[in-house]
């Protein structure tokens, strides 16, 4: 599969996706897109494809959570009507109960994550031309034993599951990035656990293209 | 051919290799190889072989012409004895004489571009222990009848000579923006039809990853 | 012919124009014309004709297509009902389809740039005391072959026709720099060939004195 | 036990005893001790036992391995000849070989650690008057099989090993923290399982006072 | 006596309070609680007692007389409801008797002062859950004969005698720092005799715990 | 008495005196001689008598001591063989006592400012063309049982005492501070009892033009 | 004469009294009152006579004309009712007219600075309680047959004919000025013959004082 | 008369010619040559005369007199062995008196004045090839009775009769401002009587184009 001439790809999320993009839209010149995986998506394909004149927009806010995305997600998602749709949210639903554990008021759920990324899908499935694609929140930490990662496993099912329910595409980025620290351990790609240094922007990026089917051969 | 385990790679050059790298060396933690396209080749291998555990080092230096960089080739080149170089220099060689015209002390003629190039290369040929890429210098401009064009022309053609001279690796640059200037405009990489953004630096690491047969499928 | 005493010079336009003058008006002490050509008129006028006591006013605003200025055209011309006016506009209704050419929304096509910069014209004829200078929009690139060169002419003639249909003062500002760019590359006298440098910045006074038949002998 | 009046306890080693202390010497008024466990450990020695007019002097440095601790160890640690010493330091050793694998030059093997300590424990011996506590290398990481805590746990027996063959105080701190992350998550006591928040200071400290048989009841 | 699981403790008060907390609410990640008495009691807490989940909150706001403190009552305590209260305020009603003596405005009178503390702890005594503890206002200045302690201690009794009408815990902190003093002069842990260093807010921290009979044994 | 006409009066001791001085002197232009005391006295001499054309210059350094003091006294104070030298130094003699007080290698012991004091006073009567003040060190605390203030009357005790021996015009700055306390508490003229607000520089002008027989009247 | 214990002067005026003083009011700690003349009368009326415990505000605004200041009298004096008033206004009447001579609308004519002030005087004369002290504008040129000097004086006697009407006291700053000026250069107090350096500050305080009858004797 | 292609033209003297120029040498793109009166004259020379290559330098330093300029004059100014050579020294020379009386170390004497300038013309005179314009210093002040400007009169007639004396071209500034200041007073053009605006820039570079006899028609 090809993007076609003129498409209009959103993203939208948290910090991860956000990554200092320009505001109120994250597009156009001077890395408006902001220095995450969005840029490299949006580096690689203008690259490849200059023809296809895509519109790479880019709406994710830091600190979000369902609850935060859902609250915007007519001025920032339904609004555009785009024909693509990349949401990675939920990652900050599960941080909170772990870096915050006793303000319980900023705590999502899984049933309220549920709940929430379930509005916005149907939602978006009306609104979204083409198709959407669903990445999964993650964290970068591949014991599963670990506390914060059981909890993220268990988001990551429910996002999973909507991602079929509505029939979108689904990328299971905890899958990335678990591969990938097999070989090299976490603190090489992230300090945090969370927010991924270039080389696992460009493992989100790859994972992005592979579920489209979009080819970039790089030779 | 793929790079193989712990090979090192030094890149070195000026201001587009620079890229606001870190200093002494460019490498490590924290973006130390830079904002430009030595980031997108380290984030790109390190992404597709973590394995190799490749060391990617950058020396550039913003306003350097061949005179500057012969002056630090000991101390910032050839004392790594590097496994591969790619070293991208000429630019200001040509620029200068457009920019600052009457400044003609920091103006590199086609012989002393020549000269200080065939020595760079000789003794690089010597201290690089498998394989040098050599990138043409380039003016992001389509046009030949520019009269820096014509001028970036020269140089390059004398660059690609002492490359085959030397029997390494060539990057025409000048062509790979060539090619994508025909679709879009050179106002949409950079601004002052040098300094590549994004885009522009996938361009010179696809080229570079095309030059030693390297290939990375995304997809 | 020669400015009266106490004439009111109204600018305005895009960012050539504003170059970082003061705001909401820019005049007064302390480079409120802002340090663009405005600046050098500001500078040689009152160099040369004091006793004038020319009130020289800036409303230029950075990144101004047509469609942003016919929005603050009354606030920011009409109500000022200045003795001169001169307008410089429409770089940016042709530069954002090169630079931003998937941000479809933010351009401006030729039939718009027609019927703002008509509606500019007519009313500014009504308000406008003495006359009127409009300047063409321009590329500080001589090879007409240029895709944005070509697109700029065509705006370019609409300008030409329309200062016309107005019987206003034009100044064809791409002339003045295919001329001085036959001796000098554009590199020299700006870094974006848009934005011009101090030297730049003398060529459209000197235009601008030659429109009117003012006369500046430094001598 | 209890410290005797005037005695001067200096702390040593890296980054999480640094935590932004003064130069040359960190001590003093305006927090001269720097931002973390030492801050801790100075303010409650200070508030419990004012009369013992404790010095109380940091000389850590961000990023230091025992090969950079060994090259000032004369200047800024045999040299003040303390009454006690306390010094953290092995984690760079270990962390560069994961964060920065390429970079070799820069990673201490087991061995080199080894040599590090022992000739600074040995000359320290002499140097310090009263006692020495050596607080083990530590990673925030409670599962033994990741990578890190595993190297982590190779470094640290070395260092028991030295405190024992030199007969000085050990604080195990990888217990320490092992034994909070039962119930709290590494995310609420540190961003990238290195340095600690405050409670993570507090943690330390306990364990230091533990170490050396000092009481401080907070009731 | 010991919280019990997810308490909510709120702290509120002047500059002493406030510390640099962040705002509208004190709390969370990043020294959210600010760098004073509050984070050491925080730091403590949470070091000792993890399993307790504490919520310690802090809406201290700097230079509050108990005027301006009870204007945001409503907002900053009573809405919380939370089921520990400390508050220490009334050092700003005498202070700017003397630092600002002429400007009358500003002075908290000891009746006003009465007022405001008697309606802040009657309302707090319903909203409050479990207790209160209120801090005596203080002056780092052990000589009863200086004009502004003398002062502070008629507001001191009257904060007492509340404390003791309705019923709450009450901290004597003046009495703390007088014992303090006996040892060590207050240009040791304050430059002003109101802020106080790290050591100052162990001694306030100390204090709060044995006021509420908690125990936290460093050993 | 009055001054001459080009008399020059060097003002020289710790931050009191320093204020924010031009370095390496500070005087002329643009608050050259600090924000200080010695800016009041400079400002009124000027205003009252610009006819003497006085030369009024600060070496004052934050931070000294005798020891500091009598290191430089050669370079800024000997070199210059002023007509008048006021000097007021021993403040952080006696301060770093209380303020550091483990810092011992730092306190200057009463024998230690004497024998500094001393040398210096010996040195400048050769030096000094025409007259001495001495300034004593002081402590806005009025009550003597504070332990720095009776520390402080020890140091100013000596200070009278070689001012004495010297015959220098001596100015006991503590009764100035002392007799003002009477009606302002300390707080309102300084925040740490060491350093004057603008009041409490004028307050050490007038002592200075009292001590030297100079009349400045007001009306 | 003398003010009475806790007597409430107000400043009001231009830059040379606002002097980067506090907002809204210019008074209390930390130089509220600003850094220029004020600052010198406050300093030194607080250090002669702290038992009068006088209130002393500034609510000057740089750049105020006296239709600026009149647009705020409301709010900035009268609301006020101070018991004595000291207001220096005019000079950015007559300044405009020379340093901006072509922007006529903000020129403040002579008639209109005479409507100005009169409105200002008569409504002062009631809202203040004891007396009014008017200061001329001023310009620090002693050559009468400057132009702006010309000016001014016209203003400064329209100034002082309303001063006499309302029966308020007058100090001519002019006339200081033009005395001080016999002996110093103009460069010597002031950069731009307006703001008045420290020693042109205490010449206006000496004046105010002097107007009032108030007698400081600095000895 | 006209300048010849390449020729090297360097200007130095004081803060009127730096005006924030590139060190060492002021000179190339991004405003190099300084935001004077060298910028205009480097604009207008480029912008009418591109074809000559003339290198603009400037060497000019903020606050110089003519004996710093002496000191550097070798390293500046001789070994550049320019075309022509633009020098307008003195007006520190002059001012130092002024606003700095008593520090009579800094003042250049006319004898000194008249050596140091005979000095650098007499060796200006061998090292430069073919013209030398000497600038007098000057003062925007008209009125000859003022002090500075009478004391400035000297130092310029000694910089005229020097002129003479070597052969150089010769622009009286002086009257330059004389004249304009008639029309204009000098606040428009200046704010502290020397350095000049944007206005007072363009009748510098008038008088610098008229000395020479190089024509630029503005129209």
């Amino acid at each position: 599969m090809l993007f076609e001439k003129n498409d209009f790809i959103l993203f939208t999320g948290d910090s991860v996706t956000d990554a200092d993009r320009k505001h109120p839209i994250g597009e156009g010149l001077w890395q408006g897109v902001g220095n995450g995986f969005v840029r490299y998506i949006d580096s690689l394909l203008n690259a490849f494809y200059p023809e296809l004149n895509l519109r790479i927009s880019n709406t994710g806010c830091s600190g979000n959570t369902t609850r935060h995305l859902r609250e915007r997600w007519e001025r920032d998602m339904l609004n555009f009507k785009p024909d693509y749709l990349c949401v990675c949210i939920g990652i900050n639903d599960v941080w909170r109960q772990f870096d915050e554990p006793s303000l319980t008021y900023d705590h999502v759920s899984p049933e309220e994550y549920r709940e929430n990324l379930d509005y916005m899908l149907e939602s978006a499935k009306k609104a979204v031309k083409k198709d959407i694609v669903v990445m999964s929140p993650y964290y970068m930490e591949p014991l599963k034993k670990d506390m914060m990662r059981a909890r993220m496993d268990e988001y990551g099912a429910i996002c999973k599951e909507l991602a079929e329910k509505y029939g979108t595409k689904f990328v299971d980025l905890q899958k990335v990035f678990d591969d990938y620290l097999k070989v090299r351990h976490s603190s090489y790609i992230t300090w945090d656990r969370i927010h991924p240094s270039g080389t696992g922007c460009v493992l989100i990026a790859k994972a992005f293209f592979k579920a489209l089917g979009i080819s970039l051969k790089l030779k």
